[in-house]
């Protein structure tokens, strides 16, 4: 079996997930090169999983006329650059969420990546969780029906640190994202947006002009509505659950666990707390959502998780923001599409 | 032990649930009448549970000396006026749910008790719930920490007949009048109401002018926020269920079930469905409120579930029918006090 | 609706379950007289519950040509005898387990309760538990399809006395004897039993000539194997489950809890112990088998729990105090019968 | 870092899992020869996960002083011999279960390991899966208190092939050998089995001398009691489960499932079935094992898996087939040691 090559572009912590995935779970890929601005940091990682080529500057791997496809695992503010090179050199892209801040960008990639007919998919990993792909499945073969109401509840097990939050673009475009696409995902276009947002996990962060607790209530167009609960801070841990209700009936995933052990005694009885971060919680939906990757460029279809997708969760998120801002129902048609 | 006298006014479905409490589980009260406009009614009951004297006219329990309390499980339409009535005649009272659908009224109801220097236990049976009681205690004593988010939810197994929904006074008034109770129990005062609502059980309900799909979002005077998702109907029955998350960890409560037990086959593990509606659900709660009442009565003790819970809960219904028909968030302080 | 009249003999704790059992919730049935040779005993309860006759000597009652069914409670040693009078003056018998220690004297009952032919119903109140009934349910239905492995937990809060373990006739007659007619209730007829003992809660029970803890292996007719375990302490409460496993699949009981809240924090997630004894857990079954036996009655059917059940749940007891005396395999053709 | 370099004697599913394992998992270990005697299978092998050589003939690889350890994952006859070899070639071994089925044999490997100064793991991978390392680590600190009853559950999804049950030694030397270890894992050495086996799957295992479902009950030294059911079929799959009671209360693992997601319809609630089987649920667990052996080798450690616990969970397999052979309780000290 031919190999087909990959460069990632980032080899920070997601950079290094995904090149982990493609060298030990994805047989019919190779990670041809790989860069990181801090060329060390390449280099290291180069060396642990047998990559080739190590590179300080990403062009190198644009450049390089074997590798047929790029991962952008770079900082968030250098996506859409590099997401645009990428298409005019005729590659194809996964790119980590989020694609950009702003509309504009996004849609300067969407034109580019349309004129290069090539195709990006991005890192939209949760469609790939094994509860919530179930959970998929069961909407799409109508076991539950036409969906009435759709319940995401998303909550980090420690908030970022401040300066991280002061770039974030704040929690709607960097936490609750995922969570947008995932009632996408489930239910969607949406049409509506109300977030009903407070401080209550630091005061720093509201300095930080941002909100560290929200609930955010959605109308779908196909009538159903929506509610995702965001905190930066769970006392327990991550907390990443789905709730879909139909005319047929409901679906709910619980947390994942890392033991199914009970314990009693005079107490009570008790169970482990959820895994502990992203990383623990969804290492298999990252591998499958590359697996998934390779397999739209080897056979070039197109992938479930597009650039649009960003997009669209990009504007949910500014939907969001204004909500608050303006202490209102806001249309997702108020924002630039 | 002497045991107080208490008149019933309504014996249909939940005028026999009290009058059972009583005669079985509340050994220092007796019945010593029931009325309904439907006598036969108020006999049948009366002979079965042994109590002496069943009329027509409530007036005869209201003008009865030796009864000192009453419950008035009459009509809706009828509880302001009774309460009013059984106020002037000096009676303690226990007035189910709604007091009434218009503000003006439970402030006449709430200015006769406080004139005859009486007391009103409303029927919000689901504070005396083992769960919700339960979760109640541990916001209490600090082990949930300061309150975040409080999610409550409630649907039905099935929707009532148009003819009723048509005087209901309405989903937020009918149903989520105990969610906005619950809301209020473990959360405190709320400031502002966003309800989102949707008809997707059944167009004639919406046809009524009503609606039967909803998710209600708070905002708490303490800075937390809330949720309520409502549906009229729940293809696996009565849902009644609350989560409360706060800074030191999480409370939820799962519905009751009619058993524990599960069987696995080829088909994957099934278990039963909840309890199949409120009778069933809140039966002990019934009683634990009927002996709160009892004992406040015999001990001349204030309730924990006052006639001005009942107007508070009524404000919140009117001021979500007034999000939905305005289309925008209404701070209770616009709905009449 | 006429009620028919029965007399309790025994006004102890479980003689005060099954009063008020009739008193409350059973309606077509009407306790005439109680007794108790602590006459006090049967005299508070006749007043609490309005029961106009109450006496020191149980004749009384046999003598009374009204009271039609008797409720033997009293202490262990005097059923049989009592139950034998009450069948000669032809009263329907309900006795509490065990009929008798020993398998001559639950003969003599047997027929003596056949010539006068009357009916007894033996006190196995599990039988009618819900959890327990619906498994059964599953096993008659063929859902479960042949059943293959039977396993019974039952371990108790806190081990009895020792004054009372020395008169119990031993764990095996005492405890387990509810285990050994859910063993035939679910397995039918048991062919061999193994008992692998110990003492590992109090070694003080040791030198009373028992043990507190036992593996009761059992070969049913069937082909099929069971097992039971005992303890009679466990820290976290009472423990009472059943696990039914055959060719189409499995059922199992959970223990029942007073809530259904989870609790989660940084120390994990936490649930509540099982209810805390038989009179918590069994509380509905006391209820439902009395239902049963007043049916029984009055429509003269045969009960589901008959006298014989007592005595194959003797012999089950009696072959595992044989194993573990003998340290071997017994069969229970073994037993006197 | 310099890897250590492994030889792997049989290619086949077992062989595979470590291959893969240490090629994916465990960095500091590198397999450098992988040999079958049906040698394109060596040769798909290491073409797939890129190991240089592969051989026919296992002595290649003993011969090669490179290779400092050997994984036999060869069939279960020739394990004995291979691992003498092996010994006395100086390699440190890890041998798959069980080393043989003779306790002859396993003490002639006990000798030449002995002798060689090297060490043998054995592969009762189940000793390092989460779940039950999670409960022998709330035995070890203490949590559980004093062992007094161990129960394991453990069912096949399906029997093996005729063919196969009857070189197998039969269920208790072939199956129940993984229970028998973590019996003594848990709760220590044992001093007497019964075994209560009968034939209820399929009457061709019958008719091959052997059975398919079975209790065995054990006595521990330390005094407590165990019970281990074991079953070739359950409609439902594999299911592997644990609980250890003791004085301070009691820990049980349940089944791990592929997803957490509960589907709630007016049928009930239901969930997946187990991990369909060992490779599925066990997975983890084969990567850990591995990770043990190897630092064992690089820092020449004793493993908590010693030959000495493939012997004696072969004895106690011994001792059961006795059981059922002279349908007694069985002594260990009556099996050869």
């Amino acid at each position: 079996m031919e190999k087909i090559k990959v460069g990632i572009i980032g080899a920070g912590r997601i950079g290094q997930v995904h090149a982990k995935s493609i060298t030990y779970h994805i047989p019919n890929a190779q990670i041809a090169a790989i860069s990181d601005i801090y060329v060390d940091g390449a280099k290291k990682v180069a060396e642990e999983l047998g990559i080739l080529k190590y590179y300080e500057d990403y062009h190198e791997i644009l450049n390089d006329p074997e590798i047929k496809a790029v991962l952008i695992c770079s900082s968030t503010d250098t996506h859409a650059d590099i997401a645009i090179e990428a298409a005019k050199a005729g590659k194809y892209i996964f790119c980590e969420k989020p694609v950009d801040l702003t509309v504009t960008k996004i849609k300067a990639v969407i034109d580019a990546v349309d004129k290069a007919g090539v195709k990006l998919q991005i890192g939209f990993n949760r469609r790939y969780d094994h509860n919530f792909a179930y959970i998929k499945e069961l909407a799409n073969t109508g076991k539950i029906g036409d969906l009435q109401i759709i319940k995401i509840t998303s909550r980090d097990p420690e908030p970022p640190a401040i300066a991280y939050v002061k770039v974030s673009g704040g929690i709607f475009l960097d936490m609750t994202v995922h969570d947008f696409d995932m009632a996408r995902f489930i239910g969607g276009e949406v049409e509506e947006v109300y977030a009903n947002a407070a401080v209550t996990v630091d005061p720093a962060i509201g300095e930080a002009g941002d909100v560290d607790t929200a609930l955010i209530a959605l109308k779908f167009k196909s009538g159903a509505v929506g509610i995702i609960d965001n905190c930066r801070r769970a006392a327990y841990g991550y907390d990443q659950r789905l709730e879909v209700f139909g005319k047929n009936g409901q679906a709910s995933a619980a947390n994942d666990k890392p033991t199914n052990v009970e314990f009693i005694d005079e107490n009570g009885a008790s169970t482990d707390k959820p895994l502990y971060f992203f990383l623990e919680r969804y290492m298999q939906s990252f591998t499958d959502e590359m697996t998934e990757f390779i397999d739209c460029v080897i056979n070039d279809k197109e992938t479930k998780t597009t650039v649009y997708d960003g997009l669209e969760a990009l504007r949910l998120g500014l939907a969001a923001k204004k909500s608050v801002a303006e202490h209102r129902v806001v249309k997702l048609s108020e924002i630039e599409a």
